[in-house]
């Protein structure tokens, strides 16, 4: 007999008087429901059983009440039967019967509540609930529309309740959090959900420092009691480091292969590839250094790598085994001189048996490159056995002094917002916003866990004069459709910061699973649709009609409709 | 100064050298957000303020430091200055920094979170969050749609999580909670929102009491500390008890002034009108009794109750005055024989000086009109100044054995769920389900406070076979909308059940607001709009084309679109 908290044993006894408890539930099939009356007692010596926590004790029934027949099941649940995704999510009821499943939701609903206390009860936080039918945010294309019963007029379902959040802080609520529920349409993106929930907070009269430490804090008092406790505070790198070391501003700080700069190696030069590159602006060489790689990595895993760098970035990357002899097995060992090659060792701390990668090309390449290819030799070296991240290690990593505009991809002389217009810039930056707005960092700090972003905020910008500048003069938007939030500054708006965890990546990283949809009882599918009950459905133009909406069926599709 | 806890006064010291503090301060803006470091000290004697809770100290400023000017605002933040709803709403951020908003919502927050240790530290409950982009429920007619980029397909918001609850029982989270968003799309009603948040409990292997009991003690121990205690059991009253004695499925059992049954005075009358509506079917005449209701209430009052039955019943009500002789001021007087008057002055328990309003006709129709009557006669006998109802009473009250189902309005041949289709029966009217579906009672519940409906639940149909009978059988209804509740109800699900409880409607109740409105942080205004940001808002064409939609403009309204 089995609940939530696992199985116990059920002993029918042999007399005669109770053969009707043996037929009643020798009959009856797997995963029916019963309830037992009978007396807990010890097992008979030598039938315990050291695996089970109930493998001490037997329930020796007294009588059986069938509740519910069970009809046959798609699958079994057993811990250790493998089902397709797609079965797992049609018949999610049974998929949540699994212990493994039963822990992550358990722990999810534990986890919560200890932020909650946390947050309500030893820090002072109000929970406050804001809208979910919103209007549309300037730009924001991936915001699911809900139309109205006014023709042409629609809501918005909100990707944060980022103006809300803001907004209480004029308001008075000084200390301000919400799991809030956030919508995203990104179509169907992997690993993503529709929808997901976020631990908003938000305060005011706070620095960087201050909500940091709250974090910190917060994560701290919420750990699971079985994982080894999360020493704080975390460390603090700034984005030009994260960048540098890493070529990524989330890095995974469980493992080294850090990347390095080697151009001094190739100073001089005759090497054309090389020299040209040194010559561009930016132009760097920078290497990682595989330890062992020579033995851990098979040619097709170095194939593996180059179709990255070719296929992502556009890029040729070398890829170099360190001899016994310190020789180089690449075409450029013949290429530099003796000398050259001794410092490229060094300077990589490279060991005969390593395998160098090398990229030559603009820094704004090479590092998210070698960044990349340094994940994925992570990975492939785990495939082959070695031991490169511990899977039970938490490192936790705040990234700060992002650039607070980036430029535009489509057009490189426009700016947009690194992360969002209303972060504030650093002090010491302040004066730039007005002259020189593409060298200002900003007041905006990620939290990074095992290589993931799962967390980011800042202090905003609380000044309506500075809102309306970013917004208007360096983002050339339109800032009518914030008046509300630029009016809200201008009417006594204190200085304020906040951060948003992504609660769902979180505890993914927490249990170890391999996909967000672990930790979420009823997920949608990759491409946004609920298995178990297909959604979403198509319905009648009749039930359009109250919202003035028709839908445009694409040439030849309307046909599908009835499927 | 001014934060959320209160007022502190601020002493600027006069010396010469601080006269900058002067003339920084006294030239600021109200509301403006200023940082005062200075010396906290008693104020001088026979300078204390005892009105105030600081009134006995006050600051010496040191110096102070200006982080915000406040612009011109729409109105002062006075507790005593009256603004109209609407700009209420327009400048929510200003409205917040009220001490009732503020009191409003920091117990709100205080409240949810007890709610919550009660249930998930107390008594294991799990939080679970459950999706709200779903698939339309059969006949949901009220559910906003969202488009998703599949021509022609849409998610629904849910009205509740009602499914997923159920399904989460099957699933072996045996004890579920959440603070569930929900979405009712209703157009304009007064006092509703489009989106609201419930309390939402389910559990495995429970009954009516145990669902009762748990959150009796929900209630006790997340109640208001600066609140009398609650007592508890609450009350329980049968549907048909409820409906006899207040003519209401959610009675105000603040006041007595119940329904009377005076048919028997009538038994053998003579009066046309009476001796008509004693010979239909179900036919009597009752009479609620307003004690001193000749003082209290105006002609002006009466004929207010004689309209409300006339336009909202289409039935006419006799208003009796018991005169100091026993004698009645009424046409009735004449008509009857003084033994007769006798009675129904004993049956009315009505004294001289006594109202009686007398209505005759079926059940069906004299009980909702009288209850109705009831509760208007209440509120203008405290228009002018009598205590009918105590503002800080709070009277719970369960509701039980509702009908399961109910003659559908448009085709009384037809049944329709009193509730939902998910209630399961009466244990004791369980076999009638398939013979006289229309005598099964169901193990519904509804919790009311002061006269309104703050919660209701059920115990669920847990058998397949029954859920589908009640579907496609009784309600006509298809049961392929459902399949995916009727395989899991089939797939091993426990005996469950559970309650929702409305959180806005019962914080509105017991900080005594006028609307749900004030205990929501940002409300829709009763047309569903957004008056701060001006949601719902038009949207351009070329928005919808990835949703596949276009708006159907009535005629002549396209060039509103502008607007």
């Amino acid at each position: 007999m089995r609940d939530f908290s696992g199985l116990a044993q059920i002993l029918i006894p042999q007399d005669k008087d109770k053969i009707n408890l043996k037929t009643a539930l020798c009959d009856l099939p797997p995963e029916s429901v019963i309830r037992v009356k009978g007396t807990v007692r010890l097992r008979p010596d030598g039938q315990e059983n050291k695996e089970m926590p109930t493998g001490e004790i037997e329930v020796l029934a007294e009588s059986v009440e069938i509740l519910n027949v069970c009809r046959k099941l798609p699958f079994e649940i057993k811990d250790f039967v493998k089902k397709s995704e797609s079965l797992r999510m049609q018949y999610r009821y049974l998929d949540l019967r699994s212990s493994q499943m039963q822990y992550n939701l358990r722990l999810r609903s534990q986890l919560v509540m200890k932020m909650r206390e946390y947050l309500c009860n030893v820090h002072g936080f109000v929970d406050v609930e804001t809208p979910t039918l919103f209007k549309r945010t300037p730009g924001g294309a991936k915001e699911f529309v809900v139309p109205s019963r006014e023709p042409g007029r629609f809501y918005s379902l909100p990707q944060s309740p980022q103006q809300f959040k803001q907004l209480l802080m004029v308001a008075g609520i000084d200390r301000y959090f919400q799991l809030a529920r956030c919508y995203r349409d990104e179509g169907s993106k992997p690993d993503r959900q529709p929808e997901f929930t976020q631990v908003d907070i938000e305060m005011s009269f706070v620095d960087q420092a201050g909500i940091r430490g709250l974090i910190e804090g917060l994560v701290q008092y919420s750990w699971p009691v079985e994982k080894d406790p999360v020493s704080t505070p975390f460390p603090c790198i700034t984005y030009e480091k994260a960048m540098k070391d890493y070529g990524v501003d989330k890095p995974d700080t469980r493992f080294a292969m850090k990347l390095m700069d080697i151009s001094k190696t190739f100073h001089n030069t005759e090497i054309e590839f090389l020299k040209d590159a040194l010559n561009q602006p930016g132009g760097c060489i920078q290497a990682i250094c595989i330890p062992d790689g020579a033995k851990h990595l098979t040619g097709k895993d170095q194939e593996s790598l180059k179709q990255t760098a070719r296929t992502k970035f556009g890029q040729e990357v070398s890829v170099v085994l360190v001899k016994a002899d310190g020789a180089l097995k690449s075409p450029l060992n013949r290429l530099m001189p003796a000398s050259a090659k001794q410092q490229l060792l060094q300077m990589a701390q490279a060991r005969p048996g390593d395998l160098l990668l090398i990229s030559a090309g603009t820094q704004e390449c090479v590092r998210p490159l070698l960044g990349k290819l340094r994940l994925q030799c992570a990975e492939l070296l785990e495939g082959s056995g070695v031991a490169v991240r511990d899977p039970s290690a938490f490192h936790f990593l705040w990234v700060v002094d992002f650039p607070l505009f980036l430029p535009k991809e489509e057009d490189p002389d426009q700016l947009e917002s690194a992360h969002h217009p209303f972060t504030a810039p650093l002090p010491e930056d302040a004066h730039l916003l007005y002259s020189l707005p593409h060298k200002v960092r900003g007041q905006h700090y990620d939290l990074v866990l095992n290589g993931c972003e799962i967390g980011g905020g800042s202090i905003r910008i609380h000044k309506a004069s500075d809102q309306q500048h970013v917004l208007e003069t360096i983002l050339k938007e339109d800032p009518s459709l914030l008046s509300h939030l630029l009016e809200a500054l201008d009417s006594g708006a204190p200085p304020h910061g906040g951060i948003a965890l992504g609660l769902d990546r979180f505890l993914s990283i927490i249990v170890g699973a391999p996909s967000i949809r672990d930790v979420i009882a009823f997920p949608k599918s990759f491409r946004g649709h609920d298995l178990m009950s297909r959604a979403p459905d198509f319905i009648s133009e009749d039930e359009l009609k109250s919202y003035h909406i028709a839908v445009n069926w694409p040439a030849g599709d309307k046909g599908n409709q009835e499927k």
